[in-house]
C-alpha cells in the first residue's frame, strides 16, 4: 500500500517509521530541519503526497481544515491523528471529502514532540480511535483500519461526537483540574508547598504539560469539555455545600471511590468476529466501541478483536 | 527519656518502633490483637501512660478529644499524629492542657493501615508539622521538637490555622478532586473508561484511599477546606465561561504550568541556626515555618535546620 505521511513530529515521525518497512510510505514536513532528520533515518519524501491510497495527515489541529480544502476530492482515502475529531470532520466535510475522510486519534503520550522524539514502538498497542460517521465510506474505513491493526494498534470505532465527549472527560477535565489545582496550592505559599505531598504531585503532574499544547487540546473541544466541566463543578459545589453546613462529604468521596476501582479493575475481555460483509457491520462495529471494545485485525473475511465481557470483575 | 504511644496502628506503631532503642518507650492500644502483636515485636505495654515525659496521642481524630479530657492537667507533655489541628488544639485548651500540647502531624502515607504495616524507617526524613502557639510552652515544644528530629524527622513549626489551611490546599482538595473527577469520567461510560489513559489515572489516583478516611480528613477540616475548595472552584468557573465563549483557557494552563513548575523545582535551601536562648525565638521559628523551613536537630545550644534560599533556581 502506497501511504503518504504529511507532518513528521512525534505522532508522525512514529507512525511513518513504523509503516516504512512494511508499505511504500513517503512523508513530508514543512520544516527543512525535520526533513533531514527524517532522510536521515530512512525515509522517503514527497511534497506532492496526492498519488497515495491512503494520506495520514499529522499536522498540527489549527492547520488542517487549510490542508483539507487543498485536497482533491476523488484522490485517495484521508485520516488524520488529532485530539479531537467533530471539527476535522467538519472541515472535511465542508471539503467535499466526508466519504474519504476517517478520522484518527492515536492514544499516546505528548510529553515530548519532534521527530527526534519519535519512535516506530510508540503506538504499539495504543488505542487507536477511527470516527464511522452515516456518510463515511466503510471500505475506507476498513482499509485505514487494517493499516493501523496491522501496525499494532488497536482500532475502536466510535463517531466524533462521541470521541470528543469521552475525551473531554478524560483527558480535557484532568488538565483543567490540574492547572486549577496547582494555582490553588502556589496560593498557600512556601508552607503549603512545603507540606505537599503524594495527593498534590498526582493531581498536578499533568500541569506539566506544555500549556500552549492543553489549552489548544481544551480550546478545541469547547462545546463539549464546558458540558462535562459543568458537571464536574456541581460535584464539587455539592461538596462545598456539604462542608459549610459541616454536613459530611462521604457520598462523594464513596462515589468517587467506587468509580476509581471500577475504571482501574475492567471486566475480562471477549474475543469477537464480525463477518466483512454483515449488512448490520457499521452497527456492529460502532456498538462495540461504545462497549469499550477495539479490533486487533481486520482480514479479508472479517474484522477481529475483543470487548469487555460480563465477566467476574466489577 | 520516657514516652508513652497511645494507638498503635500504623504511625503510632511506626513511632514507638522508631522511638524504643533511644528511650524509655511504654505502648498502649485498646485492641488486644495489637496489643499482642506490639508485644510480638518487642514493645513495653502499659495501660496507665501518666508517667511519662512525652505523651504522644496517636489515637484516631474522633476520639482524641475523649482521651484529651481525661488527661492530668499536671502531667507529661502531650502531642498527637492526627492529621487536622485546630480542632484537637481547642480540645487541649478546653481540657485546660494549653501550655502542654504541642500539636503534630507528621506527613507520611496513609494507603495502609494497622500494627502489622508499621516500619520504623516509615518517619525517615518526612516533614513532621509540631504547632506553636502563644500560649504553648516553647520548652516543652522544643523537648517534642527534640525527640522527632533525633529519630529522623525535619520539624516544620506553625500554627494550627496555617497547617489546617495549608493541609486543604494541597491533601484535601486533591482528594476531593479525584473523587469528582472518577465520578465525571464513570458518567462517560465504557467508551470513556477504554480511552481513559495518564492523565485520568494521574488525576483519579487517591480516589483510591477508603473513602470514610478521606471523608473524615475533609470533614474535620471543614471550614479551610470550604474557603480553598471557592477558590478551586472560582478557577473552573472562569475557564468554564472562557470555553462557553469560545474564548481560550490559555491564561489557566499558563498559569497553572508555572505553577508546578515552581514547586516541583524548589530554591536550594540553606542551613541556619536560631540560639535556643533568643528571645524571638518563637517568632522566628514560625518565620521559619512559613517559609517552608525545618529543623533537622535541636541541641543544647540552639536549633539547626534548613530554609529555601534564594538561590539560582527559580
Amino acid at each position: 500500500m502506497r501511504v503518504g505521511v504529511l507532518g513528521l513530529g512525534l505522532i508522525g515521525g512514529s507512525v511513518a517509521r513504523r509503516l516504512a518497512p512494511d508499505h511504500d510510505v513517503l512523508g513530508w514536513d514543512p520544516d527543512p530541519g525535520t526533513r533531514a532528520a527524517a532522510a536521515a533515518a530512512g525515509l522517503g519524501l514527497a511534497e506532492d503526497l496526492t498519488a497515495v491510497d491512503v494520506l495520514i495527515l499529522a499536522a498540527p489541529m489549527p492547520v488542517l481544515p487549510a490542508v483539507l480544502a487543498r485536497l482533491d476530492p476523488a484522490g485517495s482515502t484521508v485520516t488524520d491523528v488529532g485530539s479531537v475529531k467533530v471539527p476535522v470532520l467538519a472541515a472535511a466535510r465542508a471539503a467535499g471529502l466526508a466519504g474519504r475522510y476517517v478520522g484518527g486519534h492515536p492514544m499516546a503520550g505528548v510529553e515530548r514532540s519532534g521527530f527526534p522524539a519519535s519512535d516506530p514502538a510508540l503506538l504499539a498497542g495504543a488505542v487507536w480511535v477511527l470516527t464511522l460517521e452515516d456518510d463515511t465510506d466503510l471500505d475506507r474505513w476498513l482499509t485505514v483500519a487494517a493499516l493501523v491493526t496491522a501496525a499494532g494498534g488497536r482500532v475502536l470505532p466510535t463517531t466524533a461526537a462521541a470521541h470528543d465527549e469521552a475525551q473531554a472527560r478524560i483527558s480535557g477535565l484532568p488538565h483543567l483540574l490540574a492547572a486549577a489545582l496547582a494555582i490553588t496550592g502556589a496560593r498557600g505559599g512556601p508552607l503549603a508547598a512545603a507540606l505537599a505531598a503524594g495527593s498534590f504531585r498526582d493531581g498536578t503532574r499533568v500541569a506539566g504539560s506544555r500549556p500552549e499544547f492543553v489549552a489548544a487540546l481544551c480550546d478545541g473541544n469547547a462545546s463539549a469539555l464546558a458540558g462535562v466541566l459543568e458537571q464536574l463543578i456541581a460535584q464539587l459545589d455539592a461538596a462545598l455545600a456539604a462542608l459549610a453546613a459541616k454536613d459530611t462529604v462521604l457520598p462523594l468521596t464513596t462515589a468517587g471511590h467506587a468509580a476509581r476501582l471500577a475504571w482501574a479493575d475492567p471486566t475480562p475481555a471477549t474475543v469477537i468476529r464480525l463477518p466483512r460483509r454483515a449488512r448490520t457491520l457499521r452497527a456492529d462495529l460502532l456498538e462495540l466501541g461504545a462497549a469499550g471494545g477495539f479490533l486487533d485485525a481486520v482480514t479479508p473475511d472479517g474484522v477481529h478483536g475483543r470487548r469487555p465481557g460480563r465477566g467476574h470483575g466489577g
